[in-house]
């Protein structure tokens, strides 16, 4: 028995009532369905490492939030699109009737997508370590205030910011966070990490690329509140002396693609319009 | 007798130093000098309406907080420069010796810069009134993440952001916080005010400037939190229905200068450098 | 009898069907009307001061290249819409048979747009005199390598740019050039002149917003070739001396309007999703 | 016998000067210099092949005239920097007489930095083949109108852009003129290459980070004329038809290095203040 995860945004009613049409359109008898909000992080946790793949029917963050879960597991994620942009997905829900039954007979392919690695050392402790798939933010909490932002790569002091914050982002964030602060868009498959500052000041300064084995590490000075952002849906607060150290992730997001490779740059194109 | 306030950077050893080198160097039978650290902004309040003029010594943001205190009582600040770039300042440390007395015997003119008057709207009733003498910014609390902004110009919607905040800036404050977000550098006579969106997504948008009689009106929706801030030192939470409005104050701050008025944008291309 | 103008872009085929369809729709006893190709500059020279109204048929390439020779004769312009973005147009195709009578009935009002006077000085000379409806560019010609632009405001010396270029733009053309070098939007009637460096060297420089009164001198130095380039429309070389001086024209653009005056920021937000 | 090139900026007496004092600190039995003026391309082309390194005196323009001759043979290129900038060069005039001697004994490392290889294809056929050190532009000429740009990325249509150009960079490249058009700056070893459009119309767009095994085709579409620029020091027409397509070259440019790779970053920030 497949087991198969169907994960809907539960504020859009649409994303529910395509879920029930969908289940009833694979119904086999290999296939053994899960279904849950997106918003059930425990019990996407609990599920997801049975599973052969996971259907999200929401925007990106939907398919982001999977992704931090799916990736450790190792399971592809198809992502049915209710969101304005949708960069991630690769089903409109108007096809999503007839693509998902051919993605579970495998008549697609697995698109890879790194993820960094996020550990806050503290007091010379790693007090925690997390995923992310889009970028890492560190900067201004809620006082709108410039902080002071130090950067090293692979040890050596780069620069210190100051400014609203700092993204260190995947080249799958590259059409995020970064995008709007001024940053390149990078190849998905590009082995790189690009660094975004958040409106430096006193004027616009330029993104960084690096190699995906580098080390980038980020701490904060702040008579205020600093905090930590992870693809814009986990934060922390960081205290005045943590450092955010930024590496590649031995996990990858697997995503199930049913277009040819070569579309990536028309359709952001098409979607960025 | 002229009153004439002298305020200090409280943090800035050398700022207090001057400061009694300048009370010794002025001495005379009609002044009579009144001396508090520029954070006591109720000290402030208490001299300012009975005083001839103000130094301030410290950086543009000490200069600023004086300045939202003095305008409404026409006061005219002389700043000497303890901070790293100095736009407002006039003095540097260590001329500050010759020039401010020299200020002192009108030996200058008077520059004047217009203000933003900000209410806060609730619920249709204005509950807060501000002075913004850079800018006011709505956007994003604590949660870094974007938020919708829906700004009106005379009562006519003009956009909806996604972005992290919107700046509604004075052509004073187009050296601040907005130049950093992308936005040009207003003369700083012109009648006119700057609207500069904060990481609009998802790709960067430009500024807007329009005519200084006009009513700039933003409204922040978020399901987290939203901020307002003024001159990046007063902040406010917003609630979700909160309208702020802004518009010219009936007050200018004044500054005194003593370089001839042609040089300020040759000293400001020497600053951004 | 009212002398009315119709310039037609002569590469539009529907812009001249269009024409037609008009010449019919208006045919009454006090309208004699003049009908010439937009390219025809000689033939818009020769009826254009005996003219009350033109009505171009084209982009907003024909719009400028009509106001350069209406403002001095104070004829208003109405522009229908065969461009992609139509920023100075007022009528859609669709709209003329309806609304190009009306326009005729006085059924509207008049925006006037700021021009600038181009002198361009020779040893000590002005060798040219040209009006300008969007902006000045002065800059590289042939050869893609950057120039260095000295430029003055009033006299005073402002800045040396390393770049491809320079804009002096009226708030008119903050819609054209200058926006794609990443400058702000102007409101139409600011009194104000806009300068954008075009792709300034090593890294991004901010637009400066300046008063209409100011004057605004350029000279390019180049061990290659520099051209003056009016509007996009007219190009001059420039010789390595020559000073281009740019200020406030006497004369101003008219456009016939039939929209409130309100909508610019919506029009203008929708016109640059 | 070492043949040891020495190539001097011939506008710049003391690139000049300092020559003759390196020459007469490394005369040795087992050294045979040759030297030139680096404007001389003949010259280096005749002397190239047969030398074990090449000394420049100059700026960037002048490392990276000499990288395009050296690379094909394989010669490394130590940069006495007599530049504004100096990305490239390795050694400061003041330090050269100590260093230079040191770089002889092979005191040091070579940095490799990719190079592109650009074929201009007309009518089906290879016209002209060229290296690039930093970088390709293809735009606009004499007439400062933006042109229409299609790229395609490994054959798919990526976009159509209204511009002044397009600019398709190597790493080494992204500190020239992809920078100052708003590009990110690559990690010099990184395997990419980067695509930034040069003044996009109506509105400022992202830059492309692509792979470096990518191929990158570039057509301008014009009723003027069109360029091709190496480097910003070749120059080459464009017909309505040609196509310009970029590639990553066989060869590499080698760079003498003395100081530790960990200083790229700050170095870089340090020059861009």
């Amino acid at each position: 028995m497949r087991r198969i995860g169907f994960l809907y945004h539960p504020k859009i009613d649409e994303a529910r009532r395509l879920t029930d049409e969908l289940l009833q359109a694979i119904s086999t008898d290999d296939v053994s369905p899960w279904v849950e909000s997106s918003w059930d992080v425990d019990a996407m946790r609990q599920n997801m490492a049975e599973s052969e793949m996971v259907i999200t029917l929401g925007g990106d963050g939907t398919i982001i939030r999977t992704a931090r879960i799916a990736a450790p597991c190792e399971v592809p994620i198809l992502g049915v699109n209710f969101g304005r942009l949708g960069f991630l997905a690769e089903v409109e829900p108007e096809d999503a009737v007839t693509l998902v039954p051919k993605a579970l007979k495998d008549d697609g392919w697995i698109e890879h997508r790194m993820l960094l690695n996020v550990n806050v050392v503290r007091d010379g402790e790693v007090v925690e370590s997390l995923q992310a798939v889009n970028e890492v933010f560190a900067g201004r909490g809620e006082t709108p205030r410039a902080v002071r932002i130090t950067a090293w790569i692979d040890g050596a002091e780069m620069r210190t910011y100051t400014a609203d914050g700092i993204v260190v982002a995947t080249p799958t964030g590259s059409t995020a966070y970064a995008l709007a602060a001024g940053g390149p868009i990078l190849a998905p498959e590009l082995p790189a990490i690009l660094i975004t500052p958040i409106v430096p000041h006193p004027t616009p300064y330029p993104s960084l690329v690096v190699d995906a084995n580098s080390q980038i590490d980020v701490r904060v000075k702040t008579h205020h509140d600093a905090v930590l952002a992870i693809d814009g849906q986990i934060n922390r607060p960081l205290r005045r002396n943590d450092r955010v150290s930024c590496s590649r992730s031995k996990h990858v997001a697997s995503f199930v693609r049913l277009h040819p490779p070569s579309n990536f740059y028309a359709t952001l194109m098409e979607k960025l319009r």
